[in-house]
């Protein structure tokens, strides 16, 4: 079971805003359709966005539109978000084909999904050999939000480390962050990792730093919605404190995410836009309607903070003076 | 009006778990009854628990109960929680005139109650001055938690050194940290941020480092649990992040507290019992039930990263190696 796929003509896809309480599957049949579901995050996680990127643009060449059309269509699927490289660059994979006709660009779209298997595997597989050899015995690794198989074609990135420890018996627990507000975390990670059988404790985000610093932890292991030539990293609100946290505490901070990531045109995390979402997301709880918000949705790592981030065709180590482009 | 006072023979408290849809007043008149707010959070806020133990001391005391009955509220009354040192000072501050009788108890926590409310304005000028004097033009403080009148008898502490700058109208916004899992932040120091028209704005936990990151806060400013002779600091869970993430952005992290907070008797933050609640606290929104949790209710951060801490008598250095006790 994929994440995203393409099936008899169209996009099917999870709708992660249902779970943890219920398995529901969209069926997609038009860029207008996906850039909702992806604005709304029913889809989400940067290489499930490189996905629907390239499917959007199979879908978006179909049935000869007109000129304007596609191009209103493509240049909506581009920015139906801002901040994460793969969607955009999703979108050009596919449409590199596009000269030799619709089903060259649908088969070059069904081969970003396979390279985003082939990657997660391969990265997690390095991830997992890098942890082995740096912790003693099963490792206890924290996470946040969600960079599982949901936020990609399947396997997942953060959560595919965690995976490949596993299967290799070399995992002990994992903390996993809740995430606020859409609750990744508490909602997706914990479900995925419910199905796997792993061992998991969730806690909100603002005991991760204290998980750490009481010793709990051997490794930090996230993803990346973004990652500029530098070695800063983009990702998940909430992950540039746990990063703080970890240094102070001298646990390695890990990031797993595919060379698609990386973002080599991007200097420094200072130039990327970050997303602000809607107020309502963080007052739905609790809140007083009306009261002002600031609801960034990612923010930045600084290149200094990252002990390693394992892609892949590599492992480079930013806090060392490492750059990844 | 005091969050909580004595009024015709019983205690009166608002109901902080009401906020901010109702204003509503708890009429307590047992000691259990007491306990259970208490512990449910509708009575919380380290110097408003020492004015809880004061005033439940008192009402212990009244006729003449069993000496098994009365050590048995005493006892249950000193550690209904465990964290904060108030509570247990409290019920000290009234029986230290029980030997005169019950009136002299009543009066000895009325006492309390006039020394939080006079102490919290003098600590809140203290504040004001610290801050004026370090920040060019209008200031723009950071606060987490709720350290506000609702947390004190009346005024408050992180929110009371606010208020006293909007007096000045040295205040220019305040970011308040929404403060998971039970949004003491959103609920409670909005409201209170509301009724006396301050501007704000919320912001997820998570967030809190990114808008230091980004230059937008002049000073953090909090309340306290406990401080240990050291100068660690152990206040709501997120306090310890937030100060990480302070001393990245060069931005003074202050700590507005009664001297009734410092525990001289205890070294370090090491040494102070975390409260571990009910997970149901961290799963009730977006949750898998059954879920493992580690509900931490508080953290401790290092001395080394406190700036200041500013009580009704001095202002203390822990970075520069200063100890309150």
């Amino acid at each position: 079971m994929r994440t995203i796929d393409w099936l008899d003509g169209h996009i099917v896809a999870i709708d992660q805003t249902k779970l943890p309480g219920e398995l529901a599957f969209l069926d997609i049949h038009s860029v207008a359709d996906l850039v909702e579901a992806i604005k709304r995050l029913a889809i989400r996680g940067a290489p499930a966005l490189g996905a629907a990127g390239a499917l959007g643009a199979a879908m978006a060449v179909r049935g000869e539109p007109a000129a304007d059309d596609l191009a209103a269509d493509l240049a909506a699927l581009r920015t139906a978000r801002p901040t994460a490289v793969n969607l955009a660059w999703g979108v050009d994979q596919a449409l590199a084909r596009r000269a030799e006709g619709p089903d060259a660009v649908l088969a070059a779209a069904l081969a970003v999904l396979e390279a985003d298997a082939a990657s997660n595997r391969a990265l997690a597989e390095r991830g997992a050999d890098w942890l082995a050899a740096r912790v003693q015995g099963p490792v206890v690794v924290q996470t946040h939000c969600n960079a599982g198989a949901l936020a990609c074609v399947e396997w997942g990135t953060a959560l595919g480390v965690v995976r490949s420890l596993h299967e290799r018996e070399r995992l002990r627990h994992v903390y996993v962050d809740e995430t606020r507000p859409l609750l990744q975390g508490s909602r997706l990670t914990s479900w995925e990792l419910t199905e796997l059988g792993v061992d998991h404790t969730v806690v909100i985000d603002s005991a991760a730093a204290t998980v750490l610093a009481r010793g709990l932890v051997d490794a930090v292991v996230v993803g990346a919605d973004r990652i500029t030539a530098n070695g800063d990293v983009v990702n998940k609100i909430g992950t540039y404190p746990l990063a703080l946290a970890a240094q102070r505490a001298r646990v390695p901070f890990v990031v797993a995410a595919p060379e698609s990531t990386i973002d080599s045109s991007t200097a420094t995390g200072r130039e990327v836009e970050i997303e602000v979402r809607d107020g309502a997301e963080v007052l739905a709880i609790g809140g007083l309607p009306g009261t002002a918000t600031l609801n960034y949705a990612f923010d930045v790592t600084p290149a200094d903070l990252v002990t390693a981030i394992v892609t892949e065709d590599r492992v480079v180590r930013p806090a060392l003076g490492e750059r990844p482009a």
